[in-house]
């Protein structure tokens, strides 16, 4: 079970929001990117540990601009932080207008996922190898906000 | 635009939860819950305001227990509070086990929802009416939540 | 096994329509509206003998009304009586228009659940307890129906 | 609008059930059936009046029995009677177990369908051509049933 | 494990479009129409050969015309060539405007298919029986095409 | 309409696959993969000319290698050659186990699409600047396949 790095385990994923995505004032449902959200932070949880994974929490998730139908929405997942069963997924996501090619930022989530063993409880995940600022800087950051969930 | 009671828009939901509903470990997947979430949520706001919604935030959602391919997802939402054009719904998610009747806690949402008037800007919801404890209670604590928000 | 209220398995459920349960003609399927009766009655009957249940038959069921995308759609689901393996269940259809609050009645369902045991083979459900005058009514009706539909 | 054989609007379907089709007894779901019935029924009205179509009723639906993941559902429609703007379409319902060739009568249902002109009002529909004793014999029984239904 | 004709394991099925198939554009999308043309060759082969079967390729498939949400889609498929265990299905694609009865041609696809014993390894399918001129020509043509794309 | 690379519109995505997406062998479903592929190839051409686009062909696409429920759909597309009005996309398919991180390539898919002014007829794409040896490469195979179709 040897450390890695956030890098090995990001996850991008550009989806085109169909008429089937849409609510009935016709934008994209705020329901179906929650869902997608979810979905992606389970992938890039998993690559990173290799065992069973499930949501424990998903932050407070801001809806900053619509999405609409024809549009592509991109998805950006990695790793903040881990602690001993349970990893911080950062979620960023934008829209993308395929006509203009103009991207807007739509919203950023905080996804908190539990390693699991094969009897369903939770196991020790790997360490984080932390090599550019930034990376200390999400490490740091995600720990202050579990200490914060926690309490 | 006359106030109303936290009653006249609660909403109560129960959905059989399908195959087509699991994740690849078999449970119902938390992206469904949620997507539920926000549609009830809307429902609630939209009875009270009578006018167009968008979901503004999703505040932190907690999946305290795994729900089962075969059980009721049960969703109650009913406004706690109402500021000028904003409203926070709070929705409590349990799961039914229909076999043997066994309900547990699943998690709770509280959901921040703008209305809007035709042009898609925010316009003014009706006041709600507040006449036991347990309402005043939760228009209290909805205030500091939507205040926290902002800050 | 004891004697059960309807009261006690009776559903209530409010969904909202979206573009994705549309017709072309761009109203709400009625396919999509029988689906969701379906899985209703079956709620109740399992809430009702705690055991598997399965649909025997669906009695005509009438389209008073269409009902619009964006709309919610109001199910309400009861026992009206119980034979020795075989349940009656009324669901109610009804739609709100969500922008004015007006309902209107979709439609009227009687469904006929069977009870089944691990091997898949009619097993006994709990009795039904009638109380009010609307019970013993419902129950006199069914059990018409329940005849009829044998002959 | 001059007038058809049953034959030139009759339809037949055959679909193969997926996972995302079952139950969570693991069957084809009886609401997924009833939204195939509804389709199919559609289509065949359709074909008959070349107009826009509602569904009026459903009669009553046996599903005599179980469908399983795998097989092949098998939908045959035609029509068997018409009247001034209402038709009364008969959908057959076959399973055949894609291993075995088994095939196995599921339920038979009797759907109305309404024209509707272009605002909506129901409008004439072409006549049907009566060519063979089962054509007329169906025309008979469907008339039955029609008048049935309106008393 | 008899020899079979063609029309023993031809399949049409004639599906409406819905909202629900469309691509951002209005019209239905292509890789719904993708989805249903693996369906149905699956079913045809598994008719012919009453195993498992699995898509080994798909040919070139020409979008020749756009389908349009309300339109019924018109797939025939049906066996041309089998070699030991791989089978060619063609499957003609049409779509059919329900309020004029103009058909068009959509497009054709040649599906590969490979039966699978008990233990997912290829096995022996049935012999074809050729009767007329046409089926003995599909079968050439279809041989040629194998054997191309074994090149 | 300047020149573009092809690394300015070349997209990836990576889709954990759900039972909702198995076939009743209940592996992934060749079908839905087809629909992803068609998705994707859209959403690179849209990119590059920004203005609508339309599915001509799709090529020869062969499974290689089953995708399992559970497993990370893994897409790369790009641009490969352009013509006047028509793109050719290269999609390749890779799985990946979530649970071992082994990666397998299922297969390779050559779309053609088309670009579509307001009008829905074939408009002028911008050119490809081609940087790499390998991108030149690319456009050469890509415009002998294209002739290939085209004859």
């Amino acid at each position: 079970m040897s450390p890695k790095k956030p890098s090995e385990s990001a996850v991008q994923t550009v989806m085109r929001m169909f008429p089937s995505d849409a609510n009935p004032a016709g934008n994209v449902f705020g329901g179906e990117i929650l869902k997608e959200i979810d979905i992606i932070a389970g992938t890039v949880a998993q690559r990173h540990c290799r065992t069973n994974v499930v949501t424990a929490s998903i932050d407070k998730v801001d809806f900053l601009k619509p999405v609409f139908v024809g549009e592509a929405l991109i998805l950006n997942a990695q790793l903040n932080y881990v602690g001993k069963s349970s990893m911080e997924v950062e979620v960023s996501v934008q829209s993308e207008n395929l006509m203009t090619g103009d991207i807007r930022k739509t919203g950023t989530a905080f996804v908190t996922m539990v390693a699991l063993d094969e009897n369903g409880k939770p196991t020790q995940v790997p360490e984080l190898v932390l090599e550019s600022d930034e990376d200390k800087q999400r490490f740091e950051d995600g720990k202050k906000r579990m200490q914060a969930r926690r309490s």
